[in-house]
């Protein structure tokens, strides 16, 4: 839910909350093809306190509505243990997402507040879908890539099991190796669709017994029509995502 | 400014934005002391709606009574590029800061949404001041570790002269080598105090024509009363370090 007020159907502009009532309808009409939302933080906080308001809304609909669909606080957060400690508060528990993204630069002490939260997950990330992810995320260290070694080492930290790694549909041919490393964690996968990713091919490699993926899709559905249809149109598309990922599961398993 | 609630005076909660008296009353103590301010996201966002909105009254406080006061939004955002644009937005123009703290893991179109903005600087995470950064940063690549690739790669990049960058008082020995990469760009450097950082050693070798350091210290000085003269203790704690710095700037130029 990369919701930018320039683009949502104008008609929704006379709300008090046209975020809010456009996330609302989307929701309401995505919710039975979709296992998660991903509000992404940098969309609220642009539009100051009205932003942050329609932030609170949407999360306490979803969770008031429909508790069974999981969520994600796309925030990429990470700080030294006392701040991280106040986002993980104001995500984790204030607001009450199930799950949010975190960056691993500043290593071991930078996630721990967050994945101290029974019943809740840390979605780290590890390769991303964007051209940057070469930079550094690919560098080699003494053993293997600095992505890699975001997994292994992160896979030593307290409560690693409620760690997520967020890794780009962009990088398909690399899901095999993260896969041996990190055989039972979930992966949220955004890049399929407006960036190129194949959906068959990070099943591929990525499916694990669990399913173990979480394939985001965001401007392709939430801006798949601008006018009054804006929500039916997001439907199709995300109808269309989950039968796709149906038959790749029927197949599979 | 990591102002926590929980922490402050107890005769400011009468007050609609108890943070934001907080902040008013220790930047009014403290400003002639100091030359930047840097209000750190994580303790705004932990309180929801008033937070935000105590976040917008002290920066806005501080561009209308001391604007040539130096504001950083600690923020260590950091995201692919048109999230990252709109987290520019949000603080680099709707908020008006001269400057946002990043994170470089996702890489150079990551954080050239930042660079974009002129007459504005972007702080990159390089070597931070906590345990955790061994994790990761210092880790070799092929031919230098991690850190010292964020300062050579970075330098690269467009507008590179509106960068600073994160370097830790803790890490005083890297000074000497960081400062040979990027000699002429601001540092901004937490872990003086609390942390245990030695601002002798930091200003020994990360010192250079402008000074190029902005020393970092929250707790040491914020936190110094927690009674109704907290702002005087602030300021007796600020006037310490300006002196100290400035013992130090007449002895080195």
């Amino acid at each position: 839910m990369d919701v930018d007020i320039d683009k949502i159907p104008k008609h929704l502009l006379r709300f008090e909350y046209p975020i809010f009532e456009f996330n609302k309808a989307i929701i309401d009409a995505t919710h039975q093809y979709v296992v998660a939302y991903k509000p992404n933080m940098a969309f609220y906080e642009a539009n100051g306190l009205k932003g942050w308001k329609s932030l609170e809304k949407t999360i306490k609909y979803l969770n008031k509505n429909y508790p069974e669909v999981f969520t994600i606080a796309d925030a990429k957060r990470g700080d030294i243990g006392n701040t991280s400690s106040m986002y993980a508060k104001a995500f984790l528990k204030d607001l009450d997402f199930d799950s949010i993204t975190v960056a691993p630069y500043m290593g071991k002490d930078s996630v721990e507040p967050f994945l101290n939260f029974e019943d809740k997950f840390t979605i780290l990330l590890a390769l991303t879908s964007n051209e940057g992810a070469f930079d550094f995320q690919t560098l080699s260290t003494q053993d293997s890539p600095l992505y890699k070694k975001v997994l292994e080492t992160s896979k030593t930290w307290n409560y690693a099991h409620r760690l997520m790694y967020v890794v780009g549909a962009t990088k398909a041919e690399y899901f095999k190796e993260i896969r041996s490393i990190v055989p039972n964690n979930f992966l949220l996968v955004p890049g399929v669709g407006a960036q190129g990713g194949s959906l068959q091919e990070v099943c591929k490699y990525g499916l694990n017994k669990d399913i173990g993926l979480l394939i985001n899709s965001s401007r392709g559905i939430i801006y798949a029509s601008s006018e009054s249809d804006f929500s039916e149109k997001a439907a199709v598309e995300a109808k269309k995502l989950q039968l796709e990922m149906k038959q790749i599961l029927e197949n599979h398993f």
